[in-house]
């Protein structure tokens, strides 16, 4: 996964990680570097891995990783070439380790290294509103606006041409070129995700960060938060309206159309030239195809295939949703 | 339509205006001056306005407008005194001339005319927070409270005795008197009016306001965007609560009630006494009566007649709904 | 109910709250101080209560309260021991009592007592941001952040750990350890009452608190109302996602994890370990037990027992719903 921002504080000997997640695999004697921890299907030689659920089987079998956290009954599918470390909970292991790796991820207090714009080297390049802030590593490209109170977190890469508006809050977020962002948007915040723990849940890192394309805008009063272990992506062109929620690791693909309100909950995939409809929910972990309508209000549980329109809760194919509405045309 | 703010930068000949838009209309020799554009309903004699749906049939029939952007199919239904002027795409036609006319209403940059109040003439009239900004073409009446970090932008009238809270960032807008809005708003943007193009979408102007009637109040962290060829109107004592969105153009009469995280699309209009449950969504171009009662989480689809109370998705009269759910009574 | 902030006003004579409500209840000559109201549960001697459905009979019987405001149908179940005062309209009646009694509980403009930190004994004992603001009556323990223009207004405790971020509005509110609270909300302000009336509503006062137990995470974009009669609660290390609306009134029990967009409207009661899916709405004065599960999109109307999971709208258990969406596997 492509990660500009987060320092890897790596490499760890195989030894310490396997001390950290407390597995019994006394056996692993190897001295060797492990220099990051990825996605199965992202992870190189030199890195580890993990694989939780059979669903990723079949990337699991190809993995180029050297070592992978997993469990006795999916150890088998990985290949021989990844040493396996078996653990109790693959996902809370992979947090703790993640964790090392990187542990600016995990904390999203506010950003303290902000300074106000007249202090930096962009107010001779930037226009800028009253009271705006700026944190480190913070870049922006040529012609670009940024309104009053907004505050421009640490790790961020703004292109040419963007419009910021007001009181807007944006961390780990890199910004294409031509991009208008409106008022009172929160860009780049941790997920939600945390494991459950009685009294006091575990928040896991995020080391993903926000992809902007160019030509998108983002209405007023938008949350899209970082993705965890990949990115959160807005495709080119595509346009959100007011009080939309992206949720982690979202991706949305270009000359998309969301109407005001939208939920996409976290890790779904939606294809280019999607339109949907004001208040629109789509659950987690789904595929949405290319040319997809969907229907104000409704409630996506499942994939939907390319050019297909939607309707309804639980949202179902248009024909059906009529049909099966035909008597409304008598109600009222 | 009253339009206070936008600077009419006309007139312009009428030839200048059909090259504009690439019109082949080149039997129009006429050497006219067009003072402005406007809605079918609203145009006067020297002004140019548009047909593009033969919904609008019967207000085109007695339009007063001088010249029409319309299609070789509907030009028909225009009065003889009405000059058509066939286009390829009547909206884009429209919104060409529109900007041509009020250059101003298509950006909505930050404003940077803005400027802390103690630098302006209101520091005297009103009671202010911190860091509040006045933008230029803004007036306040008597016995107004601001609170702090709000950001009155340009082109506001603010009546007497109005309660603002923190964090709102306002443009384009009339607030009558005894109006209270409360913290973390948007009004007065441009709303989510475009025209979709591979790669490049192309905005629409936003010629309208957002006017709020005397007794309102509007809740945290609403949006409502402003008109495009029409205004967005809140009527006399109707109060929003939190998190609520009304997009451009819509009407919403008076004593009305609606309560949290309802959502309202574009160009739909409300009666008068209408309460509307949380999470409600009302779709675009409706009609919605007097003393209509939509249930929570409702999503409403069609028209809705005077005097009924609807529930359900999509929304139907509450006997239905009511019906249709009898075996509820069981559940659980 | 407990009640930290808003100062007392009374105590005040009996004749004088009597002729406040415009009661005909001449016959009642007692010369007798009145201390303070309280709902019907809590009032002691020497308080007035008030009883306004049957709903709260079995309450009523044991009331300890002096006086009651009732209406001449019920007033026949409360105990002899608590002298009834008949009135037109009980809550308009409770209302203007208790305004008399807590006069700043009504207004919720924003707070001018508010300075910079900077300014404030605080400024050595909390890590800051930019334009922080801070009211009267605050306290903050050790160990804590407060992000960039985060405003926190009169009468809120926070205890220790706690990291808030920028943009948020608190006020009236009791925050315990290691809470997080990130972007952009709002917390603590009046709720959604109000008595409807032609051209002119009369709110009621809100002199509860929100009470945010440890280890709680509050997402950006939330609002969350204080109390009217008694408190808005989020329970110990419960968990709310982005864009969330919690109205007045409303308790949510510990180890609770609610995902975006959910709005709770007043009054519910939730217990604990209960899991809500995105954009899932609750109305009002309804009871959800332990461990319940809602499923995301879900509109919830009635009570739901202990250990149930339900989804749909109206929301049914999660067997009903596949049931009667048994068609859905064969769609799209």
């Amino acid at each position: 996964m492509d990660n500009p921002f987060f320092k890897n504080h790596g490499p760890f000997n195989i030894s310490e990680l396997i001390s950290l997640v407390n597995s019994n695999e006394t056996k692993i004697q190897i001295d060797k570097e492990i220099i990051n921890i990825n996605d199965l299907n992202s992870a190189k030689e030199g890195e580890i891995t993990f694989f939780h659920s059979k669903k990723y089987k079949d990337i699991a079998k190809k993995t180029k990783a050297s070592f992978c956290l997993t469990t006795e009954l999916l150890k088998k599918e990985l290949p021989k070439s990844c040493i396996t470390v078996v653990v109790d909970n693959v996902l809370v292991s992979t947090s703790k380790i993640t964790s090392l790796f990187y542990p600016q991820s995990i904390n999203d207090d506010f950003d303290e290294t902000a300074t106000i714009i007249e202090n930096t080297k962009l107010k001779n390049k930037v226009i800028f509103g009253k009271n705006v802030l700026i944190g480190e590593n913070v870049s922006i490209g040529n012609n670009c606006k940024i309104g009053h109170n907004t505050i421009i977190e640490k790790n961020v890469i703004i292109g040419d041409n963007c419009s910021l508006g007001s009181n807007n809050v944006i961390r780990n977020t890199l910004i294409k070129n031509n991009v208008k962002i409106l008022d009172n948007c929160v860009i780049g915040k941790h997920g939600f995700g945390f494991f459950p723990n009685e009294n006091k849940n575990l928040r896991y890192p995020h080391i993903g960060i926000v992809l902007i394309e160019d030509n998108c805008e983002i209405g007023c009063g938008a949350t899209i938060d970082r993705g965890s272990m990949s990115n959160t992506i807005i495709g080119k062109n595509t346009y959100l309206d007011n009080q939309i929620h992206i949720a982690h690791n979202v991706k949305i693909g270009e000359n998309s159309i969301i109407a005001g309100q939208v939920g996409i909950a976290g890790s779904s995939v939606l294809g280019n030239n999607v339109k949907i409809g004001g208040q629109a929910g789509i659950s987690g972990h789904l595929n949405i195809g290319n040319n997809v309508e969907i229907g104000g209000g409704s409630g996506v549980i499942r994939d939907i295939p390319n050019n297909t329109k939607v309707m309804g809760y639980p949202a179902k194919n248009i024909r059906e949703f009529l049909r099966d509405n035909k008597w409304y045309i008598k109600q009222l």
